[in-house]
């Protein structure tokens, strides 16, 4: 099979205006940003707004593993699919990260034949969203170190500036710092680091925000600091958050693009799964929404990890409710889950693995099933998608078959990155009817429900735990964040993907374990408050050999090395 | 008169094609970047070269005073000009850096009826470019750090690492930081700093590669730091620089913009007048020769830094030479030079200096010669251009003219801020005149002559120096880089920009001084070693009421607060 950079190089693009007419654009509307990409302005909302309803379908997945499940894949192809059922659809995807693509993966952009195109602009700047979110969170940063030096500053504690600094580059060495130094005219010296630009608050309320003013209000309501009275101080008491807006105002607008087949691809936003919710912007999903008979849009990690904040986080944010949800799931994903084999990164499976063994599948079955369980938590109709691999068996397929069904799940192989749409079209069909079904859709927890109650609610319902163990720091924050006025917020957990549980080593569906809760943070712009449970990276690093040193442009300017 | 910003958006706005028209490019080659922006590729290049060629103006100026001289719109409103004298012309400028714009002074796209438009792009964003190079420079410095910590990276002497990191941002706490800090996962630590972005040697290689193949070479010459036996380790030895040539792909492409009266601008790269050459691309240069009967193009601060750059670093590196100077000039900058007046950034200028006074002017007359005396050192015709305000005297401007006819400069009075390209037509008259005298071009120095030789004879011929006194470490550099092969690049001599000395307090044209060296660095990629002479910040701070905390969004969304 040909590589994904080779397959999207011969791929036949339409012009943007076409694509932006299957979602009902008319011609004009979009604005052009460079060969086939364009930004969809806010205006398009209203005048979509008479269309009829897509059925909405979330994409999720099993609990990960180091060999990935395919649901960027599987989202595409589902979308490119639902066409060879007579069907339209758009997919939203969010905008992948620029420093995990230098760094490890390389691109993220689906494969095979199920991609979305162009993949050099998609895995590169796009239409510089990214980079104008890591400018406002910086500015802002900035502002808030000007404010300790200044006189007239706003008064806050130097020890309880919660705000650091982004940057989308994997760069280890900056995840603990000290600056200002160099004398008072150069800061105060007080220790910080920088994320990826993708953990950004900013990221986050670039997701969820509904319309430009609400951006503006959200930004305006982010805690960058407490005094020292334990005040909190946000960036409209520093008079920074209209300028984060004004910088903001282009990468509001979702962009365009296309898949292979030329279906609508919606690429907006990119929120890091670990800390905030992982799933791209309701305003794409706003747009897309009428933008053909369904909208598949995708969310980060498992079903336990981005489905859960999709339901309980995005649902809430955006008023829009879901009409099924897939879950991808893989022969070796399970196999993995059956913790009877290792893998080990960057070295050939164990032959182990590569052996039929429809029982190895059956012992890791338990994860399928409890997060077939966690969608039905939330009154939604479950399918399951085997993304097939070609060294699969058809009696490995089979279990899977049998474990979704004998739990009322409808299921599907697909076999969408060798062969494009058709590859899903049976996964479309069991969507499409899935679909069908009266919504019984339910938030999992209340508003209302005090702070460590939906955390513990989660970790029960959906992890599976026993109850949770926060530490004397995070139940003193959690009283704290109730005072202040924030206690109806939703909590986003920041755990381990690895895992159901917070323990990145346990496979399959652990019991009997408890959660910590080691520390709680706010994102108060954003809308969530998010539970520390575990070790969680906010930083990566470059390994011995970053994607970064394979890549070049050739003699004709094209570009090599990216995947 | 109305405010920069409710003249832009009075502007009527021609289509991208339209003005691409102008450029003599047919419709669909430039690519649109939203409206009325777009980016053009390299091939069109080769397309435009059997067009005639331009008569290639540089636009530069006297001194620069705290007040400004107007230089971008003297350039915008010189481009207008032509067009009211039966010519056509394109007008080639820098990219704004946005830490500035949000920080202390505004939008830098022209002013009055004089501007690049729309202001609201061209401020921010535009095309991403900055974004790109900021992004391309700490990709380098991730990979720098990631090799001292890799068992089989490339040896570097940790304290003798040059490449810090950069962001768009006037952010004074990032000037001295400690990074690397939490155990050897996360880095080595040790000592550095950010600069802003226009600062980074990326920007500086962006705007004068004249390929893409060019760049991609240029990137891989970067020296970042030196083995323990003193070799120097460059981009290339890390095998980032081909990653770096991918993630600037788009951003070597220069933006084509219009101004207010739908003159092609050229928008392209942003180079730190301060410790690099501070010109727009040669790549738009390129482009633009071809565009129409003139090409007018901005070089920064004073005729001794930017015009001297632009005729010993660009043109070398371009081919292309000049037909005529402008050097603008005004009545308060020559009152100033004077030295019988002082203002303060933010109070309203002394009584004195509004007061009628030819003497003042004459006074200051000095540094105008002495910049005329600069530009004809390279055997170009200068053309003084007086910049009117409304508070000037015609005694005043008599002075101008007479001080530049002494010389046998030509000269104009020029409004183009008021009235637009009308304004700036007898200063059109005059440049049409100089650029048809035969051209007698040439280099200050040869490239053969030795690096502190070139130093020396810049600070004795353009400053008016009685010669330079390197330090112990400069002459050791100095040594050095000739001992590895770089004898024979150019020289950028980082100096303030407030006098002809490298003593900011001097004003007119001072005499009877010596010029310190303090340290020597190598722009090995860009092709220069600058030299530093005296105290260059190269990261802005903000100050206490920076320009952000005015911006907001209206209720239609529209932007506020950007000057």
């Amino acid at each position: 099979m040909p590589s994904d950079l080779e397959i999207a190089r011969q791929a036949f693009l339409k012009p943007i205006d076409d694509i932006a007419a299957r979602l009902g654009l008319p011609p004009g509307v979009v604005e052009p940003y460079g060969h086939h990409v364009g930004k969809i302005p806010l205006e398009a909302i209203e005048q979509l707004a008479e269309r009829p309803r897509a059925r909405y379908v979330v994409v999720s997945a099993i609990t990960p593993t180091p060999l990935g499940e395919g649901k960027t894949t599987t989202s595409v192809g589902l979308a490119q699919g639902f066409h060879h059922i007579g069907r339209t659809a758009t997919v939203a995807l969010r905008q992948p990260s620029m420093g995990p693509t230098l760094g490890i993966k390389g691109g993220a952009a689906g494969g095979g034949w199920s991609q979305v195109v162009p993949m050099e602009r998609i895995n590169l700047h796009l239409t510089g969203d990214i980079h104008a979110v890591t400018a406002a969170h910086n500015l802002l940063a900035a502002v808030v170190d000007n404010h300790l030096i200044q006189r007239d500053g706003v008064p806050m504690d130097p020890a309880r500036v919660a705000w650091r600094r982004v940057v989308d580059i994997n760069d280890r060495a900056l995840r603990n710092v000290v600056i200002g130094l160099g004398g008072p005219e150069n800061g105060i010296p007080r220790e910080t680091g920088f994320e990826i630009t993708a953990a950004s608050e900013v990221m986050a309320i670039l997701a969820l925000a509904d319309s430009l003013e609400d951006l503006r209000r959200r930004l305006g309501r982010i805690v960058v600091a407490w005094t020292r009275d334990g005040e909190p101080v946000t960036a409209d008491d520093l008079k920074v958050a209209g300028a984060m807006a004004v910088m903001l105002k282009e990468a509001i607008k979702p962009n365009l693009m296309q898949t292979l087949e030329n279906t609508p691809a919606l690429i907006h936003a990119g929120p890091f799964g670990n800390i905030a919710h992982g799933n791209s912007s309701i305003l794409a999903d706003r747009i897309g929404i009428h933008g053909g008979d369904f909208l598949v849009t995708e969310a980060g990690f498992g079903a336990d990890m981005g489905a859960e904040r999709f339901f309980n986080i995005k649902c809430r944010a955006s008023g829009m409710t879901p009409d099924a949800a897939v879950l991808v799931a893989t022969v070796r994903g399970l196999k993995l889950h059956s913790g009877r084999h290792r893998v080990v990164a960057g070295r050939p499976l164990p032959s182990g693995m590569l052996r039929e063994s429809p029982e190895d599948v059956a012992a890791g079955a338990d994860n399928l099933r409890k997060q077939i369980e966690n969608i039905r938590l939330h009154g939604v109709s479950p399918v399951v998608a085997i993304n097939a691999f070609p060294g699969d068996y058809p009696s490995e397929h089979a279990v899977i078959r049998e474990v979704a069904e004998a739990m009322g799940a409808r299921v599907a192989v697909c076999t969408h990155v060798r062969d494009g749409g058709a590859g899903a079209a049976e996964l479309a069909e069991a969507v499409a009817e899935a679909a069908e079904e009266p919504g019984d859709f339910r938030f999992l927890y209340a508003a209302g429900t005090p702070l460590e109650g939906k955390i513990e609610c989660i970790a029960r319902e959906v992890y599976g735990a026993d109850g949770i163990d926060p530490s004397a720091l995070a139940r003193r924050q959690l009283k704290e964040f109730t005072a202040q006025g924030y206690g109806e917020l939703p909590v986003c957990i920041a755990k381990t993907h690895l895992s159901l549980s917070s323990d990145p080593a346990l496979r399959g569906a652990p019991r009997g374990w408890r959660m910590p809760v080691r520390e709680v943070r706010l994102s108060a712009g954003a809308g969530f408050v998010y539970a520390l449970c575990g070790d969680i990276r906010t930083m990566p690093g470059l390994g011995a050999q970053p994607a970064a040193a394979a890549m070049d442009l050739d003699a004709e300017g094209r570009i090599h090395g990216l995947f």
